[in-house]
Formats: C-alpha cells, structure tokens, sequence
C-alpha cells in the first residue's frame, strides 16, 4: 500500500496572497489557464494577478478551457505555455481548468502529438499552482487530468507522479460565487469520489480514514448548498473535505460511478457531479447487497441509517434527474462497461448491471 | 494553514523488497546509516542489503549512530556519505538512526561546521530512505532531525522542507524483535506527538483529525505492547499510528512535553518515550484546566472518560518512573524553559510550571 500526496496545500481566507512568494521559486513567466468566466466572477483570478505583479512575475492567460474540456483544448493551451516560454502554470476554476492546466503544463515540455500525453512523456511537466473556484474536483491534489476524446472514449484520464499540482491554494472566498445548482452538484461529485474510494478495491487503512473524513463533513454541510448564498463556514469545511476527497481517490481510484457519470456527460450532458450523484443511489443499492460492510461504513459516516435516507437526500439536493431511456442505456452501457474503472469496483460488473443502474437513475 | 507532507509512503509486509527499484531512481551509490544492533536484529538491514545487490547499487554501512545522537555524531556519518561519493541515504532504525540519517544528508551535501545546519545550508541535502524499526517516532515522515548538543541545550531540532525523506518503508515485521520496554516507550512516543499536536496552538482541522486517528488507534493498541510478543495486527497498526502522529506533529510541531522531555532524557538518562509518556499526565492535568476543549478531544478519542483514567493508563504502562528531586526540577526547568516549543504550548508556561511538573511525573 502506497500514500503520496506532494502537493503543498494552502488553506483559509487569503492564502495566496498570503504565500504569493512561494511563485517566485516557480519561476518567471506564468501561464494563467482557465474558463471563460468563473475565475474572475471567483475573485481569484484579481489575487493571482496582483501576486504576480508583486512579484515582477510576468503572464499570460489562457481563457479558452471548455466544460470537460478535450484533449485538444488542453494541448492548444500546452501550446500556447510553450510559445510564451512560461515557468509554470496557474490553473483556476474547477474541475475543468484544473484538469487541462495539468495537461497543458505536460504538453509544454513534451513535443508530443495530443494522443501521446496517454502514454510515457519525456520531459517532466512545468509546475503547476491550483486554485479551486468549486468545492468538488479535488483536482487541486490529485495526480490526476481528466479529458474528453470522442464517442466511444467521452473521458480518459491521464495520471502519473508528475501529475500533482505543486501548490493547492483553497480559499472559501473564490466559491462564494458560485451559481446555487454548481454548488450542489460539484459537492456531489466530491461526495462521490469519498463514497467511491471506500467502495473500491484500492481501498486501505489509510485512504479509508481519509474518506471518511470527508464524507462526515459532507454529510453535514451537504444540504447547506441548498441554502444560497451558502455561508462561509460551510464553504470552508465543503472546500476542505472536497479537498480531503481528492486526496482519497489520489490513494485508490475511482469505481463504476466515474467511469458510468462521463458517459452520462457526453451524451446527456448533465454535469459531471450531477451525474455522479445520481448514479449514487443505483451504486449504494447494489452495494448494500455486494460489500455490505464497505456500505455501511458510508451511510456510518453519514450518520444516515441506510440507503433509503441516503436515497432521499439525493432526491432533496436532485429533485429533477432526468430519465434515460431503453435505447440510450444500453448504448452507454456499451460505451462505459470498457472503461477501466471497472476493475477497481468492488464486485463484478456487467454490462447488462450498468444498463440496469442508467435505468434506475 | 499549511499542509505538506511529501513522503512517498509504503505500508505492509514486503513493501522494501517489492518496491526496490525506487532505491535506483536515487542513485548508484548509498551510505546505510544505522545504529550498531536494531537494523541487523529486525531483518531490515537484510532486507536493504538484498534489494540494493539486486538493484545493483554499491553500498557502504556507518553503523555508528549513537542513542540521541549528537550533532557531531550525524557530522561524521555525512563526512562519510560525502567521502563515498554516496547518491542517497538510507536511514534504517528508531528516531536515532533516522534522524542522524536525515542531517547526516545536509552535511553530505554542504561543507559546513557541525553548527550551521541550524542555518540555511545552501545544497539540497541527498535523497533519504526511511527504514523505521520502532513505532514511535514517525521521524520517516516529518521533517525534522533532533540533535543533541551540550548541557544548555540538550536536544535542538533541525527542520525544514528540504528535511523529509523521499521514500518511507513501514513493514511491521521489522518491529518484531523490538526490546519489550523498547515497545512500550515508542508507543508512548507516538501517543505524546499526537496529544501534542492536538494541544498545540498550530493544530488545525487537518493536523487534528490525522492526530485523532492515530489517538484512536493508540489508544486502542496501546496496552498490547506490554504482552510480549506483539501480535502483528496490533504491530501494523501501531507502526500505522506512529507514522499518522509524525504526520500530525509535521503540521503543528510539539509541545512543552518535547522540551521538557528532552531534559530527562539529557540529564536523567531516560529513554525519550519514556520521558514523553511520563510527562503526559502532568501535562493533561493543566490542559484539562487551560484547554478543557483540547484535552477532553484526546480522552475522547482515546475513549477515556477523563485524566484519571488517563493517568491509570500510563501507570499501567510506566509502573516504576523515578522521581525527581527539587534541585534537579530546578535546574532542568531552568534549561527547558528556553526551548522554543513553548511557544506552541496552548497555554502560556513559566519556569515554576515546569519546575512543578518534572515533581509530579
């Protein structure tokens, strides 16, 4: 059993202000990569620039990162590092530039055509700081990218120990802003990455206690993305365990639920926590009945006392889950069932079992 | 707050020999640096020895690290590592041989007197392997290395980032043939590291669940290291907790008990857990009165109703701890007072506070 987590984290309100030298030792040039619009709407992006300027550090930014953004979003933004010549990369947002800043700091040191970043690069990536505006990737500590390819692949996900992020900076302040359904749908998807980490076969002692950490404080905190503006105190502990969950699944992996939610993604676009949490109750069902004990662990940890209270929650914070139809279940029961998460799930998964979970959504 | 622990961490049975080849991403060369009998005794060093023949890695042993080592006695096992042109390090033993091992790699690196490693050295120190064969120090995860200088300043700590080992190997069977009394005072070293951490101004939500999960685990463990042989199930959980407890104390630091405890071990000649365990229940005493909050934590998490049971525990443990006479109180007061951990001490300590704890233990 490995635990290795690099990544130097900065939590609480103005830490990157705080500790704006520690992007002096990164280097001169910063690329900046990022959405259209939620790292300035978040706050961070004016604390990044105003660091950097303290610092004499110059920069560019890239804004053009996609929701579920594709390999080639991610290798156009590498491209763009490259040409400016950057030190080391800011990532800002959620999940999504999270992600591809991680893949573009690989493809700024790597000539490689797109495909290869799935394979072994030479070169070691640039650096990378991540700024969380949502609390739920937990991308700011994994060793993790996520990238759309195509029909048959919605998702892939590069990983490796070059991956981490060297500095994490969670400040609650950045997800203030956050649109009311984003909040509750992304501390979904961090729910699920504690919930999946137990429920997997990678699951130790030490991941273990990690998770449940994580999901004692969702439990708690969960319900409060309901109330919008959320406050702060909630946003901190929601920050710091959607942190915390990052930090589990970088021990064990996910199980079906990922690799099921990107298909849920890429053909019904539903947003990848809103995917998540729905898929939770289909997954915890079948869980009761194949790792009872793994189960109740979660719903323990929840102080919930079982999957029907679990069931209702998710109804609470998703009232509308749209329907999947015969047709479209089974073609992405197809597209999933190849996807490798499956052999870190703890019983054995059909086809015809993940068709029936799309179903039960 | 800050959280960095970059340790590459393996835990189980056989985790040395099945992940050898780490060792050659290190280097060609190490200096094995251990004391004169726990290394060879616990299997550890066979272990190491097989796995750098088979990596083809030249190796040579300084076997000289005294208990407590002094600074000179690090300085030395560094001139050696320089001397053999060494690529890394490989400390192999309880916190005497790993911290030795840890400073002994700043002065490998960096032509400097014995004293100016407690100054910026200017090279990165060689790559450390920690090998730890008691469980209790949790030194394979912090980045600290105490050494002892003289009379005014027993015992003084070296720290900093450059200071974590890179690799860490727990494999409980190297804990087996640990000296009874051996185990129960290590034990009692990791209990003190995570009671500290909790009562410590710098503790923090995410150095306070890690601490709480190793209390919990101690606590329940605790009591088995006075049946001799140690199960291995409480063996892998108690080598668990102490490397939980160094990653709770590398976020918060220690307390007075660490200073004081210093003290006792420089001038009374008492082993360092011991002197730890020892202080323990004068030290919950007054936080139970200065920070009921903090105190009634650890008797939580240990699943004690309170001090007095507490105190029971250690005296199950320590049953025969010397008492100390007024003039030395005094005059070790005097000397641990001016160590800087009591400015992490949640409550605020004069010389007479500690004057009267050393009377009580």
């Amino acid at each position: 059993m490995r635990s290795f987590m690099p990544t130097k984290v900065f939590c609480g309100e103005n830490c990157l202000i705080l500790n704006k030298h520690l992007f002096k030792a990164l280097g001169e040039k910063a690329l900046i990569v990022c959405g259209r619009s939620s790292a300035a709407a978040s706050g961070a992006l004016d604390d990044v620039l105003a660091a950097l300027t303290d610092e004499g550090i110059r920069y560019e930014i890239y804004n053009g990162v996609l929701n579920n953004p594709t390999v080639l979003n991610a290798y156009e933004a590498g491209g763009k590092a490259a040409e400016f010549g950057a030190d080391f990369i800011i990532g800002i947002g959620g999940g999504s530039p999270l992600d591809a800043a991680k893949a573009a700091a690989v493809y700024a040191t790597n000539r490689i055509e797109p495909m290869e970043i799935y394979g072994e690069t030479k070169n070691l990536p640039l650096p990378v700081a991540a700024i969380p505006t949502t609390a739920g990737t937990g991308s700011e500590v994994t060793p993790y990218s996520v990238l759309t390819i195509d029909r048959e692949n919605p998702k892939v996900t590069v990983k490796g120990d070059h991956m981490f992020p060297k500095l994490a900076f969670l400040d609650h302040r950045y997800t203030k802003s956050l649109p009311a359904d984003v909040a509750v749908h992304t501390a979904l998807d961090a729910l699920s990455h504690a919930v999946e980490s137990i429920l997997c076969k990678r699951n130790s002692y030490i991941s273990e206690y990690i998770a449940r950490e994580a999901i004692g404080i969702l439990g708690e905190e969960i319900e409060n993305t309901l109330k919008y503006p959320i406050n702060p105190k909630s946003r901190e502990r929601l920050l710091y365990a959607s942190m915390l969950a990052g930090v589990a699944i970088t021990h064990t992996g996910t199980t079906i639920i990922h690799s099921m939610g990107y298909s849920l993604t890429y053909f019904m676009d539903m947003p990848h926590g809103f995917a998540n949490g729905a898929l939770l109750p289909p997954f915890l069902r079948r869980a009761e009945k194949y790792a009872p004990r793994e189960a109740a662990k979660v719903f323990s940890a929840m102080h919930l006392p079982g999957i029907d209270e679990f069931c209702e929650l998710i109804s609470r914070l998703l009232p509308n889950i749209p329907k999947v139809s015969e047709e479209d279940a089974e073609m992405m029961a197809n597209v999933s069932i190849k996807n490798k998460n499956i052999l870190q799930n703890l019983w054995s998964v059909t086809k015809d079992d993940e068709k029936a979970m799309f179903l039960e959504i």
